[in-house]
């Protein structure tokens, strides 16, 4: 652990609005490192399954419909629409550099990417399957029969599998080389003074407390209203729903802010349209600070910076349905 | 024009139970050709129109939620998913080869792709928007000012140059070097003995009457349930709504069948699970023959033949929205 990640370590136990940065000797923000792959078969399967609408019960829904590829990772709805339409409770995190992750979803539910994997496919919101469907389903299609079996090297399709496929690909999904990345490597021309600007004003008023690492967050649960409360009609309790601790309630974590020009709305509710007023509300509730509009652009324009090398996705054929696979029920009453 | 197109032709318009394979010196399908972009800064604007889901009232339904690429060009459903999950009135054709259909939709309402493609945008069933909105939405993103104006040389975004690219997209979308077409070009090992029996049993009773050509059908209208009427709840009148004319009714366009073992269900009512149904159906409905079960399946083994190289798509990386584009409204009531 370095010295910089141990006082950050330290300030975040002591309370997100310290100021570290100035503290420590190095960056509080380390570069994203290129995904190695070590399974791409493994990698190729997974990504299948995240572009497959077969894992949801109407045929329609896919891990990618609320955390596509092509928009950051995420669906740029404040709520995502889960099976039947139905208004998703909360906003779906982008899924680029989710590794990074502490643990998975706002409240961290979930470990890690593979017991995540298996809750929206289940979730009678969102994707309203369950594991036995979609194995069913998966084990009728000789395509993918086939490719477990390359992949795992034996018979027989399990949501183990499924789950570990889905994570492998994810794990993929980082996002390299942002400007801000090439500044941190030493090219002290990748920013403008502007920008420089914006990320010292995002450092010495205590953004970086909570947004550091490598992720510039997804490594702590926060209070959302720390200095004041936040005022939302989202039911959302955060981690209390997790520990059973009233002390968790409205801890969330925090989410990444890499890529954050790409994965508006904002917020677990999603209720900040923009960046403006996403670092407004966080200055106001979190740091007890009035941004003025130029400080707030500052800090906008040193965030714009954080947008990486998106994947490079080679756009899935997915094996087809058998005769006896099991049928989409969009419409089923 | 080719003797066996004229003779085709000719065939077509004596009615579609003709059997008109035997009396042509060449084969009556030919091979799909790869297709050739011209102008590739202008395919690569329609992919990212293709993946857009902005381009739809809710921000979550693109051109390929029903025209997946992944699946074949389809959504491999009866009915498709349109806004707030209102069910289609009829099957989504299939995306691919399009362009070398006769006319768009199945009642050929829209003569080219670059017609059709205007049509979903506004239809308040599918992605409900307007095309004012859509424009709207398109001209407030940097990203897409930018390349709308490499592509076609001026400021200002419009709804012709959204379809254009779009259909200009979507031309590429063919599906060259089935096994089938290897066949076709000389290599008489490309299908299996069973396979080759199946072709000659499609053209010696009749089906190719209508599925013929490159695309396997796609070049003419015909009446569902020529020699039985079909029994269907779908409520689609076909061609006699765009002509008027009371002979025109349950006039179909007659589908392509090339990649047909991926566009599963079949019908313009989707009614159709399976391969073996469709030929069923088609031999009692259409050409007054009960395929006996082992004919049936040399049929379904011919046809699976005609599965193409899929495009080979990159995922694009779509623009982001910028503060004030208008924000997708999925739950409005």
């Amino acid at each position: 652990m370095s010295k910089a990640s141990i006082l950050l370590a330290a300030g975040i136990a002591l309370g997100c609005w310290n100021n570290l940065a100035a503290a420590a000797s190095d960056e509080p923000i380390q570069p994203v490192e290129p995904a190695v792959v070590k399974e791409p078969a493994k990698v190729e399967l997974g990504k299948k399954l995240f572009f497959d609408p077969r894992l949801s019960r109407s045929g329609a829904i896919s891990c990618n419909s609320c955390h596509n590829l092509a928009m950051g990772g995420s669906d740029n709805l404040k709520a995502s629409i889960g099976h039947k339409w139905q208004q998703g409770s909360i906003n779906s995190p982008t899924v680029l550099n989710s590794s990074l992750n502490i643990a998975q979803f706002w409240d961290g539910r979930a470990k890690d990417l593979r017991e995540q994997a298996g809750g929206p496919i289940a979730n009678p919101m969102e994707m309203a399957s369950t594991h036995e469907l979609a194995i069913q389903v998966l084990n009728s299609i000789p395509g993918y029969r086939a490719e477990f079996k390359r992949v795992f090297g034996k018979d027989g399709i399990t949501i183990e599998e499924v789950t570990g496929a889905l994570a492998a690909f994810e794990e993929t999904l980082v996002t390299p080389n942002s400007r801000f990345d090439q500044w941190l490597r030493g090219d002290k021309k990748a920013l403008t003074v502007r920008e420089l600007a914006g990320y010292e004003l995002f450092k010495n008023s205590g953004c970086v407390a909570c947004h550091n690492g490598v992720a510039v967050g997804g490594n702590s649960f926060q209070k959302m209203g720390l200095v004041a409360p936040y005022q939302t009609d989202n039911k959302a309790e955060g981690r209390a729903g997790v520990t059973g601790k009233d002390a968790d309630r409205f801890n969330f974590k925090v989410p990444t802010l890499r890529n954050v020009a790409l994965t508006y709305p904002y917020f677990h509710d999603g209720e900040a349209a923009t960046l403006t007023q996403a670092v407004d509300v966080m200055g106001r509730l979190q740091l007890g600070r009035t941004f003025t509009p130029d400080e707030n652009a500052q800090i906008v324009a040193f965030l714009k910076t954080l947008t990486g090398d998106q994947p490079a996705i080679q756009y899935p054929v997915l094996p087809p349905s058998e005769d006896d696979t099991p049928r989409p029920e969009p419409f089923l009453k």
